[in-house]
Protein backbone atom coordinates (compact mmCIF):
# COMPACT_ATOMS: atom_id res chain seq x y z
CA UNK A 1 0.00 0.00 0.00
CA UNK A 2 2.82 2.08 0.48
CA UNK A 3 4.09 4.47 -2.47
CA UNK A 4 6.94 1.85 -3.16
CA UNK A 5 4.12 -0.90 -3.70
CA UNK A 6 3.36 0.25 -6.81
CA UNK A 7 -0.67 -0.55 -6.93
CA UNK A 8 -2.46 -0.68 -10.21
CA UNK A 9 -3.85 1.64 -11.89
CA UNK A 10 -7.58 2.06 -10.59
CA UNK A 11 -9.97 3.79 -13.17
CA UNK A 12 -11.97 6.56 -12.25
CA UNK A 13 -15.58 4.79 -12.51
CA UNK A 14 -14.38 1.76 -10.89
CA UNK A 15 -12.35 3.92 -8.00
CA UNK A 16 -16.40 6.23 -7.34
CA UNK A 17 -17.86 2.82 -7.28
CA UNK A 18 -15.46 1.23 -4.86
CA UNK A 19 -14.47 3.73 -2.45
CA UNK A 20 -15.79 2.19 0.39
CA UNK A 21 -15.75 4.22 4.17
CA UNK A 22 -12.88 2.47 5.20
CA UNK A 23 -13.03 2.49 9.65
CA UNK A 24 -10.71 -0.39 10.13
CA UNK A 25 -6.95 1.02 9.97
CA UNK A 26 -3.75 -0.10 10.21
CA UNK A 27 -1.10 2.38 12.45
CA UNK A 28 1.17 2.46 9.89
CA UNK A 29 2.25 5.99 9.10
CA UNK A 30 1.26 7.39 5.59
CA UNK A 31 4.52 7.89 3.63
CA UNK A 32 4.88 11.79 3.09
CA UNK A 33 4.52 11.48 -0.76
CA UNK A 34 1.49 9.52 -0.83
CA UNK A 35 -0.19 12.06 1.82
CA UNK A 36 1.01 14.90 -0.74
CA UNK A 37 -0.72 12.81 -3.84
CA UNK A 38 -3.92 12.59 -1.64
CA UNK A 39 -4.06 16.28 -0.31
CA UNK A 40 -3.24 17.84 -4.59
CA UNK A 41 -6.73 15.52 -5.27
CA UNK A 42 -8.72 16.90 -2.36
CA UNK A 43 -7.60 20.98 -3.73
CA UNK A 44 -8.51 19.92 -7.10
CA UNK A 45 -12.42 20.25 -6.21
CA UNK A 46 -14.13 22.83 -7.02
CA UNK A 47 -15.38 25.98 -4.85
CA UNK A 48 -17.86 28.56 -4.96
CA UNK A 49 -17.16 31.27 -6.98
CA UNK A 50 -13.08 29.56 -7.41
CA UNK A 51 -12.59 30.85 -3.53
CA UNK A 52 -10.59 28.33 -2.90
CA UNK A 53 -11.66 28.46 0.92
CA UNK A 54 -10.58 25.21 1.58
CA UNK A 55 -7.71 24.04 4.28
CA UNK A 56 -6.65 20.86 5.47
CA UNK A 57 -4.84 20.51 8.85
CA UNK A 58 -2.88 17.33 8.44
CA UNK A 59 -2.91 15.60 12.14
CA UNK A 60 0.06 13.18 12.54
CA UNK A 61 2.33 12.60 14.88
CA UNK A 62 3.16 15.98 15.84
CA UNK A 63 3.01 17.85 19.11
CA UNK A 64 -0.43 18.76 18.56
CA UNK A 65 -1.63 16.09 16.59
CA UNK A 66 -1.42 13.62 19.58
CA UNK A 67 -3.50 15.55 21.73
CA UNK A 68 -5.73 16.48 19.00
CA UNK A 69 -6.51 12.94 18.44
CA UNK A 70 -6.90 12.29 22.09
CA UNK A 71 -9.59 15.02 22.21
CA UNK A 72 -11.49 13.75 19.17
CA UNK A 73 -10.82 9.87 20.51
CA UNK A 74 -12.52 10.95 23.28
CA UNK A 75 -15.56 12.45 21.51
CA UNK A 76 -15.33 9.77 19.27
CA UNK A 77 -16.19 7.05 22.20
CA UNK A 78 -18.83 9.46 23.89
CA UNK A 79 -20.60 9.79 20.58
CA UNK A 80 -20.76 6.46 20.04
CA UNK A 81 -22.02 5.35 22.79
CA UNK A 82 -24.98 7.92 22.22
CA UNK A 83 -25.21 6.79 18.85
CA UNK A 84 -25.56 3.07 19.37
CA UNK A 85 -28.42 3.87 21.91
CA UNK A 86 -30.20 6.16 19.87
CA UNK A 87 -29.38 4.07 16.49
CA UNK A 88 -30.92 0.42 18.51
CA UNK A 89 -27.41 -1.44 17.45
CA UNK A 90 -28.43 -3.11 19.93
CA UNK A 91 -31.84 -4.20 19.66
CA UNK A 92 -33.41 -5.72 16.85
CA UNK A 93 -31.41 -7.81 14.90
CA UNK A 94 -28.68 -6.10 16.35
CA UNK A 95 -28.85 -8.91 18.71
CA UNK A 96 -27.83 -11.58 16.04
CA UNK A 97 -23.91 -11.48 16.21
CA UNK A 98 -23.86 -11.99 12.74
CA UNK A 99 -26.02 -9.79 11.72
CA UNK A 100 -25.17 -6.13 9.14
CA UNK A 101 -26.24 -3.96 12.72
CA UNK A 102 -23.63 -6.40 15.26
CA UNK A 103 -21.00 -6.38 12.71
CA UNK A 104 -20.83 -2.42 12.11
CA UNK A 105 -21.08 -2.23 16.01
CA UNK A 106 -18.36 -4.64 16.47
CA UNK A 107 -16.22 -2.13 13.72
CA UNK A 108 -17.48 1.25 15.71
CA UNK A 109 -16.30 -0.24 19.07
CA UNK A 110 -12.67 -0.95 17.41
CA UNK A 111 -12.62 2.70 15.53
CA UNK A 112 -13.13 4.69 18.44
CA UNK A 113 -11.00 2.74 20.77
CA UNK A 114 -8.01 2.88 18.97
CA UNK A 115 -8.73 6.28 17.02
CA UNK A 116 -5.20 7.42 18.59
CA UNK A 117 -3.12 4.86 16.51
CA UNK A 118 -4.58 5.96 13.08
CA UNK A 119 -1.69 7.52 11.24
CA UNK A 120 -3.15 10.21 9.61
CA UNK A 121 -6.35 12.57 11.19
CA UNK A 122 -7.09 15.61 8.38
CA UNK A 123 -9.45 18.47 9.53
CA UNK A 124 -11.47 19.85 6.64
CA UNK A 125 -11.66 23.25 6.96
CA UNK A 126 -13.62 26.02 5.79
CA UNK A 127 -12.40 29.86 5.28
CA UNK A 128 -15.99 31.45 5.59
CA UNK A 129 -16.79 34.74 3.78
CA UNK A 130 -20.33 34.68 5.35
CA UNK A 131 -22.81 33.80 8.09
CA UNK A 132 -23.01 29.83 8.59
CA UNK A 133 -25.31 28.68 6.09
CA UNK A 134 -26.14 24.90 4.65
CA UNK A 135 -25.08 25.41 1.28
CA UNK A 136 -21.66 26.45 2.37
CA UNK A 137 -20.28 22.70 2.14
CA UNK A 138 -20.54 22.83 -1.55
CA UNK A 139 -17.07 24.38 -0.98
CA UNK A 140 -15.64 22.08 1.26
CA UNK A 141 -17.14 18.40 0.87
CA UNK A 142 -16.55 17.91 -2.76
CA UNK A 143 -12.99 18.38 -1.71
CA UNK A 144 -13.42 16.13 1.12
CA UNK A 145 -14.71 13.60 -1.49
CA UNK A 146 -11.68 14.32 -3.49
CA UNK A 147 -9.68 13.49 -0.51
CA UNK A 148 -10.78 9.99 0.33
CA UNK A 149 -10.98 9.18 -3.89
CA UNK A 150 -7.09 10.52 -4.29
CA UNK A 151 -6.66 8.07 -0.91
CA UNK A 152 -8.35 4.83 -2.23
CA UNK A 153 -6.43 5.61 -5.82
CA UNK A 154 -3.21 4.68 -3.66
CA UNK A 155 -4.21 1.72 -1.80
CA UNK A 156 -5.45 3.75 1.67
CA UNK A 157 -8.79 4.57 3.26
CA UNK A 158 -10.91 6.66 5.00
CA UNK A 159 -14.67 8.12 6.41
CA UNK A 160 -15.84 11.00 6.86
CA UNK A 161 -17.12 11.70 10.42
CA UNK A 162 -18.15 14.72 12.52
CA UNK A 163 -17.96 13.34 15.89
CA UNK A 164 -14.90 16.27 16.13
CA UNK A 165 -18.05 19.01 16.80
CA UNK A 166 -18.28 17.97 20.24
CA UNK A 167 -14.87 19.40 20.78
CA UNK A 168 -14.47 21.70 18.33
CA UNK A 169 -13.81 24.67 21.23
CA UNK A 170 -10.96 22.27 22.16
CA UNK A 171 -9.69 21.80 19.25
CA UNK A 172 -9.49 25.81 18.00
CA UNK A 173 -7.89 26.73 21.27
CA UNK A 174 -5.63 23.46 20.45
CA UNK A 175 -4.59 24.21 16.77
CA UNK A 176 -5.35 28.07 16.71
CA UNK A 177 -8.40 27.62 13.74
CA UNK A 178 -9.68 31.60 13.66
CA UNK A 179 -13.12 32.16 14.70
CA UNK A 180 -14.17 32.54 10.88
CA UNK A 181 -12.67 29.37 9.58
CA UNK A 182 -15.49 26.18 9.88
CA UNK A 183 -14.15 22.61 10.72
CA UNK A 184 -16.49 21.26 8.07
CA UNK A 185 -15.19 17.82 9.02
CA UNK A 186 -12.95 15.32 10.41
CA UNK A 187 -11.45 12.13 7.85
CA UNK A 188 -9.23 9.82 9.80
CA UNK A 189 -6.91 7.75 6.93
CA UNK A 190 -4.52 5.05 6.69
CA UNK A 191 -4.35 1.59 4.99
CA UNK A 192 -7.13 -0.70 5.60
CA UNK A 193 -7.21 -3.72 7.02
CA UNK A 194 -9.96 -4.62 4.74
CA UNK A 195 -10.69 -4.10 1.40
CA UNK A 196 -12.20 -1.70 -1.05
CA UNK A 197 -14.79 -2.72 -3.76
CA UNK A 198 -18.55 -2.40 -4.55
CA UNK A 199 -20.37 0.10 -2.17
CA UNK A 200 -23.62 -0.56 -1.72
CA UNK A 201 -26.87 1.92 -1.80
CA UNK A 202 -30.77 1.75 -2.51
CA UNK A 203 -31.90 0.85 -6.02
CA UNK A 204 -30.70 3.91 -7.81
CA UNK A 205 -34.34 4.09 -9.39
CA UNK A 206 -35.31 5.02 -5.89
CA UNK A 207 -32.75 7.88 -5.48
CA UNK A 208 -32.89 9.46 -9.06
CA UNK A 209 -35.98 10.96 -10.08
CA UNK A 210 -37.29 12.56 -14.23
CA UNK A 211 -38.99 15.46 -14.43
CA UNK A 212 -40.19 15.77 -11.80
CA UNK A 213 -40.08 15.03 -7.89
CA UNK A 214 -41.15 10.78 -7.39
CA UNK A 215 -41.00 10.65 -10.97
CA UNK A 216 -40.01 7.73 -12.04
CA UNK A 217 -36.63 6.97 -14.66
CA UNK A 218 -36.67 4.02 -15.65
CA UNK A 219 -33.31 4.52 -17.83
CA UNK A 220 -31.47 4.70 -14.49
CA UNK A 221 -30.33 0.73 -14.66
CA UNK A 222 -27.68 0.00 -12.24
CA UNK A 223 -24.74 -2.35 -13.55
CA UNK A 224 -25.39 -6.61 -13.32
CA UNK A 225 -24.35 -7.71 -10.17
CA UNK A 226 -25.36 -4.63 -8.07
CA UNK A 227 -26.09 -5.52 -4.75
CA UNK A 228 -28.20 -3.21 -2.45
CA UNK A 229 -28.43 -2.10 1.09
CA UNK A 230 -30.21 -0.25 3.55
CA UNK A 231 -28.88 1.59 6.59
CA UNK A 232 -26.62 -0.94 8.54
CA UNK A 233 -25.19 -2.99 5.84
CA UNK B 1 -18.22 11.23 -26.22
CA UNK B 2 -21.85 9.40 -26.77
CA UNK B 3 -21.43 5.89 -25.44
CA UNK B 4 -20.78 4.54 -28.82
CA UNK B 5 -17.55 6.58 -28.77
CA UNK B 6 -15.59 4.42 -26.65
CA UNK B 7 -13.76 7.27 -24.63
CA UNK B 8 -9.65 5.53 -23.05
CA UNK B 9 -10.72 4.85 -19.79
CA UNK B 10 -9.14 7.49 -17.23
CA UNK B 11 -7.43 7.09 -14.40
CA UNK B 12 -8.83 7.93 -10.74
CA UNK B 13 -6.10 10.02 -9.62
CA UNK B 14 -5.72 11.55 -13.57
CA UNK B 15 -9.72 12.41 -13.82
CA UNK B 16 -9.59 13.77 -10.12
CA UNK B 17 -6.65 16.13 -11.20
CA UNK B 18 -8.14 17.07 -14.61
CA UNK B 19 -12.23 17.84 -14.13
CA UNK B 20 -12.56 21.39 -14.76
CA UNK B 21 -15.90 22.66 -14.55
CA UNK B 22 -17.52 23.18 -17.99
CA UNK B 23 -19.55 25.78 -19.25
CA UNK B 24 -19.17 25.62 -22.49
CA UNK B 25 -21.70 23.14 -22.72
CA UNK B 26 -23.40 21.33 -26.12
CA UNK B 27 -26.96 21.04 -26.99
CA UNK B 28 -26.64 17.53 -28.12
CA UNK B 29 -28.37 14.95 -25.64
CA UNK B 30 -26.80 12.50 -23.13
CA UNK B 31 -27.86 9.03 -23.83
CA UNK B 32 -29.27 7.27 -21.10
CA UNK B 33 -27.03 4.70 -21.28
CA UNK B 34 -24.48 7.20 -20.22
CA UNK B 35 -26.59 9.34 -18.11
CA UNK B 36 -27.56 6.10 -16.18
CA UNK B 37 -23.86 5.57 -15.59
CA UNK B 38 -23.62 9.27 -14.47
CA UNK B 39 -25.94 8.74 -11.51
CA UNK B 40 -24.87 5.57 -10.43
CA UNK B 41 -21.03 6.90 -9.76
CA UNK B 42 -23.49 10.35 -8.21
CA UNK B 43 -25.11 7.72 -5.72
CA UNK B 44 -22.08 5.69 -4.64
CA UNK B 45 -21.28 8.95 -2.35
CA UNK B 46 -21.06 8.61 1.21
CA UNK B 47 -23.45 10.57 3.41
CA UNK B 48 -23.99 10.75 7.08
CA UNK B 49 -24.70 7.47 8.64
CA UNK B 50 -25.08 5.87 5.30
CA UNK B 51 -28.72 7.44 5.41
CA UNK B 52 -28.91 8.21 1.68
CA UNK B 53 -31.33 11.37 1.86
CA UNK B 54 -29.92 12.18 -1.41
CA UNK B 55 -32.32 12.61 -4.33
CA UNK B 56 -31.55 13.77 -8.20
CA UNK B 57 -33.99 15.55 -10.06
CA UNK B 58 -32.51 14.95 -13.82
CA UNK B 59 -34.12 18.11 -16.21
CA UNK B 60 -33.58 16.60 -19.84
CA UNK B 61 -36.55 17.30 -22.45
CA UNK B 62 -39.92 16.65 -20.45
CA UNK B 63 -42.94 19.56 -20.14
CA UNK B 64 -41.34 20.05 -16.34
CA UNK B 65 -38.36 20.34 -17.42
CA UNK B 66 -38.69 23.00 -20.38
CA UNK B 67 -40.15 25.00 -17.14
CA UNK B 68 -37.47 24.51 -14.89
CA UNK B 69 -34.95 24.91 -17.57
CA UNK B 70 -36.50 28.36 -18.23
CA UNK B 71 -36.54 29.75 -14.66
CA UNK B 72 -33.10 28.62 -13.31
CA UNK B 73 -32.20 30.18 -17.01
CA UNK B 74 -33.67 33.79 -16.21
CA UNK B 75 -32.51 33.36 -12.32
CA UNK B 76 -28.53 32.89 -13.84
CA UNK B 77 -29.27 35.79 -15.98
CA UNK B 78 -29.86 37.61 -13.22
CA UNK B 79 -27.48 36.64 -10.57
CA UNK B 80 -24.93 36.65 -13.44
CA UNK B 81 -25.26 40.47 -14.15
CA UNK B 82 -25.53 40.92 -10.53
CA UNK B 83 -21.90 39.34 -9.51
CA UNK B 84 -20.58 40.83 -13.28
CA UNK B 85 -20.90 43.54 -11.04
CA UNK B 86 -20.18 43.02 -7.53
CA UNK B 87 -17.41 40.66 -8.82
CA UNK B 88 -15.60 43.62 -10.87
CA UNK B 89 -15.49 41.60 -14.08
CA UNK B 90 -15.35 44.66 -16.22
CA UNK B 91 -13.18 46.83 -14.21
CA UNK B 92 -9.25 46.32 -13.50
CA UNK B 93 -7.83 43.39 -15.98
CA UNK B 94 -10.96 42.97 -16.94
CA UNK B 95 -11.06 45.74 -19.17
CA UNK B 96 -8.40 44.02 -21.47
CA UNK B 97 -10.04 41.68 -23.71
CA UNK B 98 -7.41 38.94 -23.41
CA UNK B 99 -7.81 38.70 -19.46
CA UNK B 100 -8.55 36.03 -17.59
CA UNK B 101 -11.62 38.10 -16.03
CA UNK B 102 -12.81 39.07 -19.83
CA UNK B 103 -12.64 35.62 -20.81
CA UNK B 104 -14.41 34.40 -17.78
CA UNK B 105 -17.15 36.84 -18.30
CA UNK B 106 -17.61 36.22 -22.25
CA UNK B 107 -17.83 31.83 -21.20
CA UNK B 108 -20.57 33.23 -18.24
CA UNK B 109 -22.23 35.36 -21.16
CA UNK B 110 -22.73 32.48 -23.15
CA UNK B 111 -23.33 29.97 -20.08
CA UNK B 112 -26.64 32.27 -19.07
CA UNK B 113 -27.63 33.24 -22.50
CA UNK B 114 -28.45 29.31 -23.84
CA UNK B 115 -28.61 28.26 -20.62
CA UNK B 116 -32.07 26.25 -21.74
CA UNK B 117 -30.12 24.56 -24.41
CA UNK B 118 -28.24 22.68 -22.14
CA UNK B 119 -29.28 19.17 -22.51
CA UNK B 120 -29.27 18.20 -18.54
CA UNK B 121 -29.28 20.06 -15.74
CA UNK B 122 -29.98 17.63 -12.88
CA UNK B 123 -31.10 19.19 -9.49
CA UNK B 124 -29.40 17.70 -6.14
CA UNK B 125 -31.88 17.49 -3.39
CA UNK B 126 -31.33 16.27 0.25
CA UNK B 127 -34.08 15.13 2.16
CA UNK B 128 -33.88 16.60 5.77
CA UNK B 129 -33.51 14.33 8.89
CA UNK B 130 -33.14 17.75 11.00
CA UNK B 131 -33.36 22.01 10.70
CA UNK B 132 -31.11 22.84 8.58
CA UNK B 133 -27.17 22.91 9.22
CA UNK B 134 -24.19 24.28 8.33
CA UNK B 135 -22.48 20.47 7.74
CA UNK B 136 -25.61 18.85 6.13
CA UNK B 137 -23.76 19.26 2.91
CA UNK B 138 -21.82 16.18 3.82
CA UNK B 139 -24.47 13.91 2.75
CA UNK B 140 -25.44 15.70 -0.63
CA UNK B 141 -21.81 17.41 -2.17
CA UNK B 142 -19.54 14.37 -1.89
CA UNK B 143 -22.71 12.76 -4.15
CA UNK B 144 -22.53 16.29 -6.66
CA UNK B 145 -18.97 15.76 -6.59
CA UNK B 146 -18.56 12.07 -7.53
CA UNK B 147 -21.72 13.19 -10.44
CA UNK B 148 -19.34 15.44 -12.01
CA UNK B 149 -16.49 13.21 -12.02
CA UNK B 150 -18.55 9.72 -13.69
CA UNK B 151 -19.51 12.20 -16.23
CA UNK B 152 -15.98 13.38 -17.07
CA UNK B 153 -15.24 10.07 -17.16
CA UNK B 154 -17.27 9.57 -19.94
CA UNK B 155 -16.16 12.22 -21.91
CA UNK B 156 -18.93 15.33 -20.59
CA UNK B 157 -18.97 18.03 -18.45
CA UNK B 158 -20.86 20.21 -16.05
CA UNK B 159 -20.22 22.88 -13.29
CA UNK B 160 -21.76 23.69 -9.76
CA UNK B 161 -24.21 26.67 -9.45
CA UNK B 162 -26.57 27.82 -7.00
CA UNK B 163 -28.45 30.21 -8.88
CA UNK B 164 -31.04 28.26 -8.62
CA UNK B 165 -31.66 29.30 -5.21
CA UNK B 166 -33.73 32.76 -6.26
CA UNK B 167 -36.47 31.01 -8.15
CA UNK B 168 -36.17 28.38 -5.42
CA UNK B 169 -40.41 28.21 -5.03
CA UNK B 170 -41.11 28.23 -8.09
CA UNK B 171 -39.33 25.33 -8.41
CA UNK B 172 -40.57 23.12 -5.69
CA UNK B 173 -44.08 24.25 -7.24
CA UNK B 174 -43.38 22.96 -10.52
CA UNK B 175 -41.79 20.04 -9.35
CA UNK B 176 -43.40 19.07 -6.22
CA UNK B 177 -40.23 19.05 -3.82
CA UNK B 178 -41.93 18.69 -0.47
CA UNK B 179 -40.62 21.52 2.48
CA UNK B 180 -38.21 18.79 3.97
CA UNK B 181 -35.86 18.68 1.18
CA UNK B 182 -33.16 20.58 0.36
CA UNK B 183 -32.47 21.81 -2.92
CA UNK B 184 -28.64 21.98 -2.71
CA UNK B 185 -27.36 22.36 -5.46
CA UNK B 186 -27.94 22.51 -9.69
CA UNK B 187 -25.60 20.45 -12.39
CA UNK B 188 -25.98 21.39 -15.76
CA UNK B 189 -24.36 18.76 -17.87
CA UNK B 190 -23.50 17.63 -21.35
CA UNK B 191 -20.67 17.50 -24.10
CA UNK B 192 -17.46 20.08 -23.26
CA UNK B 193 -17.33 22.75 -26.25
CA UNK B 194 -13.27 22.79 -24.79
CA UNK B 195 -11.61 20.20 -22.81
CA UNK B 196 -11.11 18.72 -19.33
CA UNK B 197 -7.42 19.24 -18.29
CA UNK B 198 -5.09 20.12 -15.42
CA UNK B 199 -7.25 22.30 -13.32
CA UNK B 200 -5.74 25.44 -11.54
CA UNK B 201 -5.65 26.05 -7.87
CA UNK B 202 -3.53 28.33 -5.46
CA UNK B 203 -0.08 26.30 -4.30
CA UNK B 204 -0.51 23.56 -2.36
CA UNK B 205 1.58 24.92 0.18
CA UNK B 206 -1.31 26.88 0.72
CA UNK B 207 -3.80 25.29 1.27
CA UNK B 208 -2.31 22.29 3.51
CA UNK B 209 -1.13 22.78 6.89
CA UNK B 210 0.47 20.25 9.26
CA UNK B 211 0.07 20.21 12.96
CA UNK B 212 -1.67 23.30 13.48
CA UNK B 213 -3.07 26.04 11.46
CA UNK B 214 -1.14 27.97 9.10
CA UNK B 215 2.14 25.85 10.51
CA UNK B 216 3.48 24.76 7.06
CA UNK B 217 3.74 21.62 5.40
CA UNK B 218 6.73 21.22 3.45
CA UNK B 219 6.07 17.57 2.29
CA UNK B 220 2.68 18.70 0.36
CA UNK B 221 4.64 19.01 -2.88
CA UNK B 222 3.07 19.58 -6.09
CA UNK B 223 3.49 17.39 -9.11
CA UNK B 224 6.22 18.58 -11.53
CA UNK B 225 4.66 21.46 -14.17
CA UNK B 226 1.65 22.70 -11.74
CA UNK B 227 0.19 25.46 -12.75
CA UNK B 228 -1.49 27.86 -10.11
CA UNK B 229 -3.82 30.47 -10.12
CA UNK B 230 -5.71 32.90 -8.42
CA UNK B 231 -9.76 33.67 -8.26
CA UNK B 232 -10.07 34.79 -12.22
CA UNK B 233 -7.84 32.56 -14.41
Amino acid sequence: MASDAQPSPVGLLEGISTTRAIRRIRPEPIPEADLAQILFGATRAPTGSNRQGFRFVVLRDGPNAVKAKALIGEACRSMWADKRSIDGYDSGSGTADDSPKARQARVMDRFVDTFEQIPVVVLACLIRHRDPHPSEGASIFPACQNLLLSARALGYGGVFINFHMMVEDELRALLGIPDNVAISGCIPLGEPEGNHGPVRRRPVTELVFDDAWDSPAPWATEPDGTRHTGKFS
